[in-house]
């Protein structure tokens, strides 16, 4: 394959901390023990932005010649790219909202992708650690209204459904709210398109339009260039906590395995008794033609979870107007009671997540054969079992990772109570019929296999 | 006609200079011989941003008891709105970017708007009022480099056209370049849309959304609130000279009547001897529906004002990246000439133009019957005749004072040369066919009789 | 004699507006009728500042070969000096204060001081051009907090006295007061030291040192570099009417009869009928060693002007804190006041200034001798003619015009009732006495004679 | 004693980061293990900073009732104090300036200050530790010019020696430099005073004014509020390895141990030949009056560490122009010279210091006797075994545990050649006739006995 590539010479964007001679040597491309090949991979989906693609290994296998260097100058670091993909650039230079994401990176990986770097020993601690790493990248500002609707959703979805997006975000900007979303295209760009037209309108010039990702997905859901705060968390869990601590008011727009994995996640949360008496707006919504989609959504959640969980959400069908006022006046609900409970507004300590939920799921064979899908458990755990096989169909589509084990051991198994596996087969069998497991066009091969 | 509205409070936005008591006066309801009754109708022009109509005397009828009043308190003043349209306002507050634009309006009818502030006896005269009028308005900054494009054409074009538009203003963004219009619907919307989304994706933050516009014109052609620099101009012909002294380059995309007019009024000027080697970038765009549209337009100049007017311009055919990159190579040879010969990088100080291009044309059936529509001229001489024809229809066409006269004294007679004429009754019919005359939808009735 | 000079270009500094080309002829040295003169004696007061003479001719001939001139080029203007004081420089850069000092000078010529720009027939007349004058210089802000405090005094004062002022400046910088002053030394320059520093304690890092000057004292009292706004007001009368005008609080320290006419001016205004009701915070003050020379002016405003004068007025000795934390009371009830009637913060459009205030007084051999210093009059009359007569003594002792008028026609002769002229002998003898005419080290002649 | 004290709550100051709940705990008083008790103690020197005492003990028996906590908020924190010294407070709220170095103290002890913090096992992670806790105290800022002067100099000079300094200070702000000092009173704040006067006058808005402290120090060498830039280090060490890798040139004005001290550690890092070529331009400089004391300092460099060491500075008597010229052209050539070997602007990177410099030197009874005053070693190990003496009297004189130390075991003993012990004893000698051991006024009781 021939791609169109480009070399090019970097300077800082952004405001970017100095770096110690010791972190510059983290990522030198012939240190030993180093960062460098992280970096490399997450730079480059960075740079492939346009390149819509949800095979994860594709990427680094179009562009073998791509290579990324710290050069050390007076005035501090530039980046040196070689073999970039060409459409990261206007007239040979580089975009600028994609110069700031690829230090962005830099930041990241030096900061919270070591091993070592934070004990995760207990639940008090992963939180920290995400609270550092959130607050290394400057996402945690001291003196904000609480404003940030996390937005969800498929990242392959039709054109009515995109458009569908950027109402909602055109309506969310006009009312002073910040989008953060999963970063790349899709659902998670469609908001942000929508709430720049309308921020403009607003004089709204700060507008924050954050995108959370982590090595995994970043080369599936390469962030798109309006992405003006990037965050790569080193896993998925921190990602997901990352999500549930910054925002303020949730929407759900329509997705496949990966948006079922974050409600999951969500009333996993939610559930908790702990959790019951602290607010946390949260709209499922598309339009119109999305409404049955929702609906088995909403089936498939009663019969696992109970009316409970139900009653965690509001379904919005078709009416950006609606959800936009829902979240405004959902997150005035939220100020009110971290002002009362003194909680700070720009992150949500009182929110109790078990250590179960942080603690990094590997979706293996062995793993995925393992999770308990049966009611014989309160509903938080069984939520948090279910998010854990979503996961690992979504590393099965499109991780690198995943991808490679089911190229060898074949597809996950999964079993469990009847009376959660039938509607869980149903519910992925729409999936596919609505081709929400790949992007429209590809034939999909499903990388998971239930055992009822 | 029952229309919603809503009555405000609005404290000022953007660079306000503070108002003498003197001032103040002159925009207050019942002082005699003030301006308010033309801040009142301009003012709800804004306030109608998303009411495209383009009958002048609609808005005003549709919201009779709309008021404005100026309050003065301890740290300056403030605007009470009455009766305001209610699309002005997002949960009963007015849209910043709208309430921007009302005090932008106060701020010029204050300035430049009373007859007697500016003596124009001559060219320097007339310059140097448009030059103070937008220095008032901060439009002309001491430290810029040159990156202005003016963008021309319809405000009711087709839905296919105006998507061009923001393909061009997003091309355009992507390049560094800020967008000056008519601020408008249609062609004059379209750009800064585009604009927008991709000053984000380059950190441009400071994005300049220009509008320039006249009491005459405002109603029909509703400033948009992205619009973030707003001049009134006092009167059509110091809108026209705004224009080319501020832009750098220039597109047109498809128009009507107004649009000619504009490209009339740019050949004359260049067509002065005097302008020949001032660099002027020109670019007729449309996508490829509006082929034969700008070919009917060539044809028209290449009979009437000759070859060398059409060398002033390029057309380019449904290739936004071209045109994009056209301006940039264009604004760069700009730079460099005016940096050779010391001219103001925001200010055309050098283009020569002819005090009659300056002197307002009265569009009355009197004065339309008298142009010299012949080629016993210089070319740039005819061209300005050609440009007051087409004024005096948009007139008749959309200006409140035009409609009353062809309502009571029927359409206006043009005559001239045969060679003219029957061009031009063909240019005017194919925009009638087109529907370029009136917002689609509309019938036509001309307001003008061509005597061959 | 012999000075050390320097040519220099420099560029803009400050907020500056573009200039018109039109503008810019007024400023060239071979344009007839423009205001190249003034320009260039009020730019070389400028760049003299740390050269204190108070003879206004001494310096135009001890530089008699600095010329000043305006190069136009793509992005505005620049400017050119030649013989220019070196003082003004640091290793041949130009001192930043200085430089935009100088541009402030140009920007205010251009402004106000052509005799048509601002007709002044009445008293809204006179206050509307101290107004614009100002908000051209941006002094006018639009978002202020009351907190100006205007210090008068000598420029010619004792090291123990400019010590005091200093201190009282710290004070004032501590409560967050900003300094106002004539922007000279001496007097004028304490507070400003003194505030810098406390200013930099309390980060008030947006300290505004305001200096208001015109053209017959700027070379007398050149203002120092310290000053962030400066403000060239056409004649003596604006100059008084925008210091009350602008400031909120007066603080009066000891001087000479510039001192005694500021001070007359004060209490003609305050003791207008229609002023009685308004908050006027003003303090004279000064160490240990001023008491009797404050006593003496109280004996003579108590003799001439009434105890009703003295009412308007406290005396502090030897106090920083409490002259410091009066004023802060004092504005305090300004704020209320103002807040309470609607007048702005920023411009005391309340206080009544009666026209004859406002009328640039020649003080000529003439008009001095026809001045009523008679009780037969209201104490507001007899103040303002009072005021005219110390003003002329002000100009016979340092200004240009003034000392040539002296020389050719001997001293000023003043006549009225023995009541007057007796408390006024002994308070301008005190002065001579106390080396308050003119700088110390220098012998007084007398410019004027009071025939009793 | 009887101190007027206050109560008062204040706000983030300054560039604050938000607190994760750990981090809170670690300041809170009743949380074992914590760091409250040095918060407190720096807190309460830094609110002392008008009561210069050198006297560390002294400080914290005359504030006891002293308390300072962290409020948790919806926004972030605030601090609240109790028994607070009425001076640092104007009408009853905080100096700005010193809430800004409140909010500095507490940073720095959260961040460096735990023993575990940063391991310092060679040199490497010593200077990265120094480095990352500067950078976490925002004084790495990415885009510099080289312009920082550090100065050094007694906290307890004469009135003339002090007013020097302050001309300094004036000269070298005049020039655009910085200033960067220990942050007490006497030569740490005079250049300070006179850098705030000629930076305003530069319009230098940003002015840095750095002071370097530790715990040991801070009570002796309060940091005036000018500080704009405080950082706490964790011990004397990495203090001036701070000093050494963040100026760019250095002062040294006259001072007691404590600057001989400094003298010695520079000399000691200049002597080593690694750093041969590094430009570092260091000057001795003060008032007429402190000629013979420099000669004194000469004379026992020379007798002590040779020649060579006198070659690394220059000493300028009573020239306060030239000093500053010296210092602006000598940073110019480290400006060079870094940019050639791309070494950082902001932090001297190529500069070796052994790792010897960089461990803490306990000076208690036993390490004082040992250390090692012969010259059978190379200059730059005897020069640092002399500066870890000087460290000791230092500590002896003026810091809590020193203090107690000698009143538990009398003067610490120090033996060495007689070659070194006689000038040295010369040295220490004419410190305590020119009153430069303690604050003068004091009798000064020497805390250490040379065996010679």
């Amino acid at each position: 394959m021939n791609n169109k590539v480009v070399d090019s010479r970097i300077s800082p964007v952004g405001h970017l901390d100095a770096l110690s001679r010791g972190e510059i040597n983290k990522l030198l491309k012939n240190n030993q023990g180093n960062l460098y090949q992280l970096f490399r991979s997450c730079a480059l989906a960075v740079l492939a932005s346009g390149n819509y693609s949800d095979d994860g290994k594709a990427l680094l296998e179009q562009y073998k010649d791509f290579d990324i260097q710290l050069l050390v100058q007076e005035r501090g670091i530039k980046l040196e790219v070689m073999g970039a993909p060409a459409e990261a650039f206007v007239d040979g230079v580089m975009i600028n909202g994609i110069a700031e994401l690829l230090f962005s990176v830099m930041r990241d990986i030096l900061y919270g992708h070591e091993k070592q770097s934070f004990p995760c020993a207990n639940s008090e601690q992963a939180t920290d650690a995400v609270f550092k790493i959130l607050r290394n990248a400057k996402l945690i500002r001291p003196n904000i209204e609480p404003n940030v609707v996390v937005c969800w959703g498929g990242h392959s979805i039709r054109r009515e459904e995109y458009n569908y997006t950027k109402k909602v975000g055109y309506e969310l900007g006009l009312r002073g709210l910040d989008i953060c979303t999963g970063c790349g295209p899709g659902a998670m760009k469609g908001p942000m398109k929508g709430a720049t037209i309308s921020h403009a309108k607003q004089r709204h010039t700060d507008g924050r339009y954050i995108g959370l990702t982590e090595p995994g997905i970043i080369a599936a859901e390469s962030p798109n260039p309006i992405v003006n705060e990037l965050v790569i968390l080193p896993d998925i869990e921190k990602r997901l906590e990352a999500f549930v601590r910054v925002g303020h008011g949730f929407i759900v727009f329509p997705g496949g395995a990966g948006t079922a994995e974050e409600i999951l996640y969500l009333l996993g949360i939610l559930l908790d008794p702990a959790n019951e008496p602290i607010p946390f707006p949260l709209v499922f919504t598309g339009p119109e033609s999305a409404r049955e989609y929702f609906q088995q959504i909403d089936d498939f959640i009663g019969i696992t979870l109970g009316e409970k969980a139900q009653h965690r959400y509001q379904i919005i069908i078709d009416d950006q107007q609606q959800v936009a006022a829902t979240m405004r006046q959902g997150i005035n609900d939220v100020r009110a009671f971290r002002k009362r409970e003194a909680d700070a507004y720009n992150f949500n300590w009182l929110l109790r997540i078990d250590h179960d939920f942080q603690q990094p799921f590997e979706p293996d064979h062995q793993n995925m054969a393992e999770l308990k899908l049966n009611k014989d458990q309160p509903a938080h755990k069984l939520a948090a079992d279910l998010r854990r096989a979503f996961s690992g169909i979504v590393a099965g589509n499109v991780k690198d990772q995943g991808i490679r084990a089911i190229e060898q051991h074949g597809p996950f198994k999964l079993q469990g109570d009847t009376a959660i596996m039938e509607p869980m087969d149903k519910l992925l069998q729409s999936f596919v019929e609505q081709q929400r497991m790949k992007l429209p066009g590809t034939e999909y091969h499903p990388c998971y296999q239930l055992v009822k």
